[in-house]
């Protein structure tokens, strides 16, 4: 059996699949400390032979198999999971190579495989959620240099009608500062799902994605984006934020039709665990 | 021998080289009309047996080996050499394996084997001359997926004392259109390196360029970031934008030691002819 992870900040998915990667048998539970929340990950998995494991993590975590933290997560604001060591956990318990990544790596993963860029040699996958991030497949490859990119914290230029400033604690008004669903319930005191599809905001919102989305088209030029994440499911949003974007590029480079190019996923909630899942094949198939 | 060809829209760069890579000779002339300009190639290389031709291009080009027009330049505003079919006009003359890319991704390729980056696995180099550019390798890949990346027209914020609207003819105040050299002559009437070294505009020209290596470091995480261009000539340059980016990213993710990461070329002007030869040796390689 092939097993998944997708570790979220709020949810924990767990997935266990035959070599075709059909779902044998999946749970979902809630996020708590690590110690509770992996008493949970193992009775799931104890009652399957595990041959390998992927897994797609909330971060920041580290990836890189020369550091003494690999495996770990790293800083992060969640109580008791700063310098948790995820992987070794893991291993402890389970003797199998283990494929270890972002949730968004791992979403993106599942999108070039399986999903929406099945045709494509490469793509973006973007979360617009309570942060915005975002990961990138190039043929089977996923995009990693000193770490994994953070590409939700890129800065874009305020809206001359937009009057909050912005709520990242590091950055203030940067894109998750700017645009995540996080920083729309801080602008309104209420969540994103409360105001109304013709409310003016949406506009200031698809102008910041669409700057985004110009940045990453320019930088990593790939054939397919992906937009997924709780803010996404305003689908008014998906055709203003095209428009958008075409305005703003205008024309520089070329990119495929727009409605070709800029989509949702098609693996819809379930891109990040078959991802991970895939990446556990891919992980058994690289040991 | 190995040909190297560095084709810039001011200045051509011709070299040949031995197998172990010295260069045998070299040859500099001014670009002119497409035929006026590749006699003087043609000149050159027709004195040696060529194995394999590398070639580092001005752009836009079209670097889609499925594409009719792989090879040629595409739409440029340089008279005469929009849709020029570059590789074809050389397979004619030299049957030799061909690899064709950017001027920046060859001066990334030179800065990556032989240069700055040659202890890293991954290397942004950017350019900061008439225009802006950058290219990436990550081992021994060029980093391409719809075509090239253009990341000289990212957005940026503009900066509350620059009065300047912004040059780019596509979207006014991108980086290119704030930061570039051309951008610096619009803004003063006059070339910067007519602009004294304590003149207040170099912050906000290091504000402008820190941004865009934020929105590089967090979408690439290249392991070191080589700065290149006339502009680069303002030697002052390198600390204040490694303060500012400092400033800005405000430690949300890992570098390495800035003094390490943001860099100048180790080959100097060299690094685009010598990327180029390097790109023949991995053409001839992997023909
Ligand atoms: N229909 C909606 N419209 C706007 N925002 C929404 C909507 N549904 C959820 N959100 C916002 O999306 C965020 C949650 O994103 P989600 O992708 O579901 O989870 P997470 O990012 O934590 O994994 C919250 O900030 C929530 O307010
Ligand atoms: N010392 C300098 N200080 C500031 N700008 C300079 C300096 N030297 C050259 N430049 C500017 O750099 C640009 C030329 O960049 P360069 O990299 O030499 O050529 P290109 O980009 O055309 O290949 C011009 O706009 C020029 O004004
Ligand atoms: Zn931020
Ligand atoms: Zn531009």
């Amino acid at each position: 059996m092939l097993g998944g992870i997708e570790a979220g900040g709020t949810k924990f998915v767990c997935a266990v699949a035959n070599d075709d990667l059909t779902i044998v048998e999946r749970i979902a539970f809630p996020t708590r400390s690590p110690e509770e929340t992996f008493n949970d990950v193992f009775e799931f998995f104890d009652k399957f032979q595990l041959k390998a494991l992927g897994i797609g993590s909330f971060g920041p975590i580290d990836v890189n198999e020369q550091s003494p933290s690999y495996g770990f997560i790293t800083d992060t604001p969640k109580p008791f999971w700063s310098h948790f060591d995820f992987v070794g956990t893991l291993k402890e318990k389970y003797d199998v190579p283990v494929f270890w990544t972002t949730d968004v790596n791992a979403a993106a993963y599942g999108e070039k495989m399986k999903g929406s860029a099945i045709n494509n040699e490469s793509c973006l996958y973007l979360t617009v959620g309570t942060g915005v991030g975002g990961g990138v497949i190039y043929g089977e490859n996923i995009l990693e240099g000193f770490s994994h990119p953070e590409m939700g914290h890129i800065l874009v230029q305020p809206h001359a009608e937009d009057p909050f400033e912005g709520g990242c604690p590091f950055h203030k008004n940067c894109l998750e500062g700017l645009a995540s669903g996080s920083a729309i319930e801080k602008r309104f005191g209420r969540k994103g799902d409360t105001i109304p599809q013709d409310d003016k905001f949406w506009k200031i919102e698809a102008y910041y994605m669409a700057q985004a989305l110009m940045t990453y088209t320019l930088t990593l030029r790939p054939e397919k984006i992906i937009l997924g994440g709780g803010v996404m499911m305003q689908d008014h949003l998906l055709a203003s934020l095209r428009e958008e974007f075409s305005r703003l590029l205008n024309g520089y480079v070329a990119t495929p039709d727009l409605s070709e190019y800029i989509v949702t996923p098609a693996l819809k909630g379930d891109a990040g665990i078959v991802g991970s899942l895939l990446l556990a094949e891919k992980a058994l198939r690289e040991a």
